[in-house]
């Protein structure tokens, strides 16, 4: 593999083309609001196209509105490698979040056109549509067509507030295309930024992602007495407040016991009659639970039922707890995350072993093409927020890595 | 006193009074919407009025567009005994908050003029403008101008939430009176439900309120770091939810810790960004406590702020705690204390010592005149309710006692 050492994408290009694409739909906070389908993502869309038409690559966009810029392989019968990520973002995104995966893509494509490398199997940079959810719910709606998750009908059903479907915005900016969706990859990896703060805490530049965290998410109900909160002594109370918030603390304590691989939060809370004076009588609150391991996940579901059916009893509140989404632990491809490993070793960066806290594109398609990710650190680990930061270094650095990764399973030429 | 031994109200006639008010604002579910200076405030008040004349009774109203309607005594340079309440509601309120005051009032001037009984002091029946402050806030403005708390143009100032004002809404209505507000009361009864569940539980019939409850009203914002759900490890949160959660434990737990008397809630809590996969940031919520006892209200804020300190500091929480109002305790006066256990013991009926836990127009009152309050039992102890209920035999009850105290503050002179 010498002929492969110091291959260098170029970062500075890299940086620039991020630069560049953070401008489309810029906030004055320094972030990005490009929710999926509007004016605005078509802009990004319509710069990425250019871009890469001028990097020699043909277009291909699907009935879901992805899109697959693709430089041909020595043998363009065989799958291609895809790599990429998404350009919607959050209503008050960053500049990183999907668009660096995207771009990150590109950057190998050009590389590999400034390097004058053939590979044996076709190259293809992937936008994924609406991977956020946040104009149209679910997330990663588009990925999950492509990976069979969703029919079709579904995906171009979904609606925004408004009542908009995403099969009548794609048509509306042009990007419904006509090649099915869904069709053989030979690697799929995906480069993102870790949207965490441990890369950045432990110095390290390279997160290698061996799993994706599955997720169990739940909506309770808790119910007791709504009275007065002067003449009712607080021996006769059935505040479904106070249950609430011990549900809070038990969830937190659920998530430290089966740490440290365990996520648990309450992230929403809802309070009737909300009114200051008013012994509250209903709660509507989540609870979001992670772990890279199903039968872990198992355990904190048991947890936290019977923690919350002692909780209500104490209190005299009933409680209903549904299980609206499962989302099952993903363990990314051996041979991927081992080519990944090979592009860490090749540039000596630090790096560890990652779980993926979010989700992404990538556990989807891991379901239908042996799948690898790429992290970067994210600066005080923050995202979904228009001050999300990286450094030009970072940047670079996965970059490399990527191309490194792609080369691996692309097959180098010459 | 042999001469007034069972004197006896009408009980039918007060709860066909109370049935017949009751179908101003009737909602579907059986309570009433009679929301302050509406066209069905004016209604219930132009009944009132119509009722009182019937009576006997001269009409003055206040610049507030409090109704007072007098019954003349032998001696009408006296200073009256005044009692009532208040005839608009919760927008969702039940049969009997405000209104049963004002109707067994004018239960007790019908009674009066039945039994041919003559007073020294004048008797008048009082209708407080705006007591709920649902529509205008705060709530007991107009009692609270009457007593000085409040000044005359920022009672008429107080807009609803379509920016209309209480002087304009007055006018609309006919009911800005041009009498000065606020002048000698030599005694003041209020009857009331209690709207709470110890009478009913303990199986009395007559609350002797002794004592309103101090309030201390406050908002605290507590403040983490908004993130990921996922990729944030537990170790490394700041979560604003599980602060929160502690502080409505601990408020709860003052509560006991203050027992029998106190009354600590958290009624509203707003989380910030209420989003199912963030861990939240930021968290306001109120604490409402009460305790008939200054010393003790203010062990209660120690309390509080200690334990806020404490939780917030082993979270790594910033923490804002406004006290934004104080409604001093009230302790009511001991000759009208004592005039309503005279009428309970005349007529045999079980009954104790309350504390009131709400506010009332009385807790004002008791600022420029002796004042004593009635309560009788409400069903569940449910109140700002469109369930809320009351027995007839509550109801006469409740009459006859306010008829006795009445007698022995206005001097029964044949």
């Amino acid at each position: 593999m010498s002929e492969q050492r110091n291959l260098s994408i170029n970062g500075d290009r890299l940086w620039q083309s991020l630069m560049d694409m953070a401008k489309i739909g810029a906030t004055p906070k320094g972030g990005v609001c490009r929710l999926a389908l509007t004016d605005v993502d078509k802009a990004g869309r319509d710069l990425f196209v250019d871009w890469c038409r001028a990097a020699g690559c043909s277009i291909t966009v699907d009935r879901m509105g992805n899109i697959f810029a693709r430089r041909p392989g020595r043998n363009n019968d065989l799958a291609p490698v895809v790599t990429g990520s998404h350009l919607d973002s959050q209503p008050t995104g960053g500049r990183f979040d999907g668009v660096y995966g995207v771009l990150a893509g590109l950057e190998v494509v050009r590389s590999l056109n400034d390097l004058g490398l053939e590979t044996e199997h076709p190259v293809e940079v992937a936008v994924w549509t609406n991977e956020e959810g946040s104009r149209f719910a679910p997330a990663m709606v588009a990925s999950g067509v492509f990976a069979g998750v969703f029919d079709l009908d579904y995906g171009l059903s979904r609606a925004d507030p408004d009542g908009k479907t995403m099969g009548e915005e794609l048509a509306r900016i042009g990007y419904a295309g006509d090649a099915p969706v869904g069709r053989p990859v030979h690697a799929y990896f995906e480069a993102h930024i870790e949207q965490g703060p441990i890369l950045e805490a432990e110095g390290k530049t390279i997160g290698v992602v061996t799993d994706a965290q599955g997720q169990r998410w739940y909506e309770l109900n808790i119910t007791g007495v709504e009275s007065h909160a002067g003449p009712t002594p607080m021996t006769r109370r059935k505040d479904a407040l106070l249950g609430a918030a011990r549900i809070v603390d038990l969830v937190n304590r659920i998530g430290h016991q089966f740490a440290p691989r365990a996520c648990a939060t309450v992230g929403m809370m809802q309070v009737y009659p909300n009114s200051r004076n008013v012994i509250p009588g209903k709660v509507f609150m989540t609870v979001d639970f992670r772990h890279p391991e199903d039968a872990t996940l198992a355990e904190m579901d048991k947890a936290m039922r019977e923690g919350v059916a002692k909780i209500c009893d104490e209190i005299g509140l009933g409680a209903e707890i549904d299980q609206i989404f499962y989302y099952a632990p993903v363990h990314f491809d051996d041979a991927c995350i081992d080519a990944v490993r090979k592009g860490v070793a090749e540039h000596g960066f630090t790096a560890r072993d990652m779980v993926s806290g979010a989700g992404h594109d990538a556990c989807y398609l891991a379901r239908v093409a042996p799948t690898g990710m790429v992290f970067i650190p994210c600066i005080d680990g923050i995202s979904h927020n228009e001050v999300e930061d990286a450094t030009p270094e970072w940047v670079s650095a996965g970059g490399q890595v990527l191309l490194r990764a792609i080369l691996e399973k692309a097959g180098q030429v010459n």
